[in-house]
C-alpha cells in the first residue's frame, strides 16, 4: 500500500468502525474524513459524484480509487495478514460470516439501533414502525445463531481472530442500543470480552 | 480440492445458480442435492442439524464441512482462478460488488421475483404486500447504479469477467420475473449478452 488510506466515515456507524478496528489491530495508519449521515452529507451531488454513487459510507479511498462496502474495505486492509485465514475452506468460511453479517445481522440489529437511537421512534415512518417486530425477530435469530456457533469456540473461524469476528463485533457489541438484550447470549458476551482483549483493540469513538 | 463439492440447492434459486455457473465456467465438476424451499425442506430438523442452522440454501459441502452463503461458495471454488483478480484493490472491489449484491440487490430484485413468481401476490402477507413499493424503488436504484457503472465498461471489475459479474448476473437476468423491466438499462442488457457468451456458460435450469 503506497498511499495512506482515507476513510470516509460517520463515527456513529458500526460499519465504519469495522474498518478502523481492522486498521488498529494491524497497526495500519489511516486518515478519516467525517460526514453526518443524519443531515444527508452522503447524499450531496459532490459525494455521489466523487465518493460513492450509492450515497453511503464507509468508503475507503486509496489514492484516487474509492472502495465502498465495509467488509470489502476490511478485506483490502487485512489481505495477507493474520486476520485472514490462509486455508481455502477457512478463508471462504470467514467470508461466509461476513455475508451473513450483511444479510441477516446488519439489516436487523444495526437498523433497529439506527432507528431507535438516532432517528427516534417518534420520527419513524408508519412503514418503518411496522417493520420493527419482524426486525426484532430476525435480529434475535441472527444473535441466537451466533451464540450457538460460539459454543465451545473462541472465534468464528478456525479458532483464531479474523475479519469475521471484526465484522460481527461491530453491531453486536452495540446491540443493546437497538433493544437487543445480550444476557440471553452468554457465548456472545464471552466472545465480546475476548475481542476487547485483543492486542491493538480500540473502542468505538 | 480433494473432494468433489456437493451443492445443496433449489434449482429455482439464483443464489444456487451462481455457484453452478462459477463451477461451469471453471470446469469444476460438482454434485447436487435438491430441496424444495416452498414446502420447507430447508427448515426440517435434519437440515438445520446437518446442513445449515440458518435454514437456507445454497450450501456447498466439501467433505464433511458445510459452507453457506452463495458468494462465499463462489469464492471457495474460484480462488486462484481467472475469476478472482489478483491486484489488491481490484480483488477488494470484486468483493465490494458481491456485498452490494447481497445488501442492495438481492433483498429487492430477488425477493420480488420470489414473491411474485413463486409465492404469488395473493398469497403474500399484508406486511409483505406493503413492502412491494419500497423494494421496487430500491431494486430499481440497484439496477440503475449497475447500469451507470457499466457505461463504457465490459465487466464490473478490471474489465475482465469475475465473481462480481457472476454474482450480479444471477438475479439481474431474472429481474423481469420480479417486474423489473430491463429496457431502461441498456448497458445491463449488453453486459448480460456478454456473460451469456462466456466460454463454458450454462443457463439456469
Amino acid at each position: 500500500m503506497t498511499d495512506r488510506p482515507i476513510l470516509h466515515e460517520d463515527p456513529r456507524s458500526g460499519n465504519c468502525y469495522k474498518i478502523k478496528l481492522t486498521a488498529a489491530l494491524l497497526g495500519i495508519a489511516i486518515e478519516t474524513r467525517q460526514y453526518d449521515i443524519l443531515v444527508g452529507e452522503t447524499r450531496t451531488p459532490e459525494f455521489l459524484a466523487n465518493v460513492n454513487l450509492n450515497g453511503r459510507i464507509p468508503v475507503l479511498q486509496i489514492g484516487d480509487r474509492f472502495l465502498p462496502e465495509s467488509n470489502a474495505a476490511c478485506w483490502y486492509l487485512a489481505k495477507g495478514s493474520t486476520l485472514v485465514p490462509v486455508e481455502r475452506f477457512d478463508q471462504a468460511d470467514m467470508l461466509r460470516w461476513m455475508f451473513f453479517e450483511q444479510y441477516n445481522h446488519e439489516p436487523n440489529v444495526a437498523t433497529l439501533r439506527f432507528w431507535l437511537r438516532f432517528v427516534g421512534e417518534s420520527n419513524l415512518s408508519e412503514q418503518q414502525r411496522a417493520l420493527i417486530p419482524a426486525k426484532r425477530i430476525a435480529g434475535g435469530d441472527a444473535l441466537a445463531l451466533m451464540n450457538d456457533h460460539l459454543q465451545g469456540r473462541e472465534y468464528f473461524v478456525a479458532d483464531e481472530p479474523s475479519l469475521a469476528d471484526i465484522s460481527l463485533f461491530a453491531y453486536t457489541h452495540l446491540a443493546e442500543e437497538g433493544g437487543f438484550g445480550l444476557e440471553n447470549y452468554p457465548a456472545i458476551c464471552d466472545w465480546i470480552d475476548r475481542i476487547r482483549a485483543l492486542p491493538g483493540f480500540i473502542p468505538m469513538a
